[in-house]
């Protein structure tokens, strides 16, 4: 961890007095005050203020939230970087952990007190898209940036002390102490689990690491570059080496992203800076035409040519991952798939949030997969203005806020 | 057939004598006379003339062409569409079939008298490429609208009656009498195997065909739709139909494809000059949100648009075939992979020729594959510029000519 812990909030695991406590049936179905990060316009600091939060209604649970951490999604939402997804006032925030406090008619699979982490790409279980085995996009909780109300009534849960209706984001709207979420956009992991490092398969690691496993399929001794090393390049760099890449060339500006891709598991570190060539044309020399796999996780429609170009002819695969908030095109000549390289998106790392989340959970705790160098940051919620600096300038991974 | 037959050349099966005067010994190892269809530049008139074919060199073959037709690439090519493939004298044409009149030093699995489909798209079987199940582009000898001389030593085997170079085509060159060719661009099938319907194989059909079984992997009870109805987009109905795909939608501005199309196996056409809304519109809300696989084999990028929201958002493939000469990039947003549509090119359908063609030449013999549909015209050889002129006008699929 680059900086030290400022926190003095709870431990990594709860007491079942503290399970008891936020799970409390003096709250169950009543509205409750609480604190949380309020977005009152694109850029401007968040308020920590104190909110109501309404109880669950039917198929949707009230989470204690206990960790939150945030990822560019976020960043970019509260700048306002697509103007049709701007509403406000707003909590925004998607990646955390928590505890259900209470849940609403009709929930079976969830309860009062169950360790969770919200999945902004729910799955609600019963639709045509998440019964088939080649999307994990479900038809009413998919990923949504410009949904900002609850499914079932089109209204919200939250509202400032006077009143008005505070929206809700990407299914989730974790920057607050409690919130309220469609089950479907829930998952219960091991209460052994740690929450802090749970947080990060919210989205950011899941989102990776899922697309080296899921959307790639990376096979042992393939090659594999990674072309952005925020958390979620490191995270495909880490499903890499999970799967036992032989190569895997982290591609970066910022030459800080050196160390930290080497303690994950690259092999090699290009900073596109100091070449006086073309990034694919070093990659493709230093694995004689190419790599099996490369991965845009940088949201730059440049970056992702480069990482077109840098698989290897024939039967090279790219995953973009990256937000791409520009209206550009992709910049590929369709006479160009004619090479056999292909491209594919990948969301959420292609992970059905609630049938593979637990599972995966597990391989974290036994240390299959490694989730110790993502957490660069802890911070008291109430400075979450200063975490999203953080991220700004590129100094954290993922800054972790314990509300 | 929509034409008579206006040849009086040989029936479609050969004759032991026929085969023995093709494969003459005394021609093997000499430079033989004959004539070709030799264009002197862009869109003129080719000129049937006399030219001289030398022996093939180690690794060749020199073929007996027998028949040839004629399919949108040669037309694009001989029209000079794009200019940097430009090179002149040169003899067109990939789509053939004949006999092996001799071979050259070093070919095994070729001999004088084998019946042959050359292919533009070879395979070598011994590179990377060749090796692996991924692709089916040869290192050496893919597919190549640059390449105008022999690969093993940069020269021509044609040449003019006062001795200038004749460039090649495409690995192929068959609009003449004998052609030599790379041995990995010439496959033998069945000596039973109607020859006329053997020509089909050698591009078009096996493209189509291709695409929907190889590329796509159609299933039984999908919905398809393909763009563009021509002998490509036929072979792709064809394709869909031999898998058991429940509907099939073929798309096209020309109305008279419609009764084509039903006859090899279309359920339904559109032709978007009737409509009033987007194609894709009108797709998605006869299928249910859209096709499982759409093929664009228009080779224009705005209906490459349509190919591609045409199909079902989380598990929809579209199938690139169309040449697209434009340099206008591919009209997709990056985001837009986020839906879960694929899109992917395909070459030769995504055959391994020399290995998969013999076998789809006896399913094309057995009725599997139904093939009569695609001749639609025959002419002699030397009528070979009316040939490209009933292409042009959009009255032909494919139009045999008979050496």
């Amino acid at each position: 961890m680059e900086n030290g812990n400022q926190c003095d909030g709870a431990g990594d695991y709860y007491s079942a007095a503290a399970v008891s406590q936020a799970t409390s049936t003096t709250t169950a179905g009543k509205v409750i005050r609480c604190k949380a990060a309020v977005a009152y316009g694109p850029g401007q600091p968040m308020v920590v203020e104190e909110i109501l939060v309404d109880p669950p209604k039917a198929m949707e649970v009230r989470v204690k939230i206990l960790y939150t951490s945030i990822c560019h999604s976020d960043l970019s939402a509260w700048q306002g970087e697509n103007e049709a997804q701007r509403v406000y006032p707003r909590i925004f925030g998607h990646e955390a952990s928590g505890l259900i406090e209470s849940v609403g008619e009709g929930v079976r699979e969830l309860k009062a007190g169950d360790h969770v982490v919200p999945i902004f790409n729910g799955e609600c279980g019963n639709c045509a898209y998440c019964k088939s085995e080649k999307t994990n996009l479900c038809q009413r909780f998919r990923v949504n940036p410009f949904k900002s109300v609850m499914t079932s009534d089109g209204t919200t849960r939250f509202s400032t002390r006077d009143g008005k209706r505070i929206y809700h984001f990407l299914n989730t709207s974790t920057f607050t102490e409690y919130t309220v979420l469609d089950s479907a956009c829930v998952v219960a992991v091991d209460s052994q689990a740690p929450l802090k490092k749970m947080t990060l398969l919210s989205c950011g690691v899941s989102t990776g690491l899922g697309a080296a496993w899921n959307s790639a399929n990376v096979q042992a001794e393939s090659t594999v570059a990674v072309f952005g090393l925020g958390a979620v390049g490191l995270a495909v760099v880490e499903g890499a080496r999970t799967r036992g890449a032989s190569k895997i060339i982290g591609v970066d500006i910022n030459p800080d992203k050196r160390n930290k891709g080497q303690a994950i598991g690259i092999t090699d570190f290009i900073n596109p800076s100091d070449l006086d060539k073309p990034v694919h044309q070093e990659i493709r020399e230093m694995t004689g035409g190419g790599v099996h796999y490369s991965f845009e996780c940088a949201g730059n429609l440049d970056v992702l040519r480069e990482a077109f170009l840098s698989t290897h002819d024939g039967w090279g695969l790219t995953v973009v991952l990256g937000i791409h908030p520009s209206p550009r095109l992709l910049p590929l000549h369709p006479m160009e798939l004619f090479d056999g390289r292909r491209i594919v998106g990948s969301v959420f790392g292609d992970f059905k949030g609630k049938t593979q989340l637990p599972a995966f959970a597990k391989q974290c705790m036994s240390g299959e997969v490694r989730l110790d160098e993502f957490i660069t940051h802890e911070l008291p919620f109430n400075k979450i203005n200063e975490a999203f600096q953080l991220l700004i300038d590129g100094k954290s991974l993922r800054c972790l806020l314990h509300l």
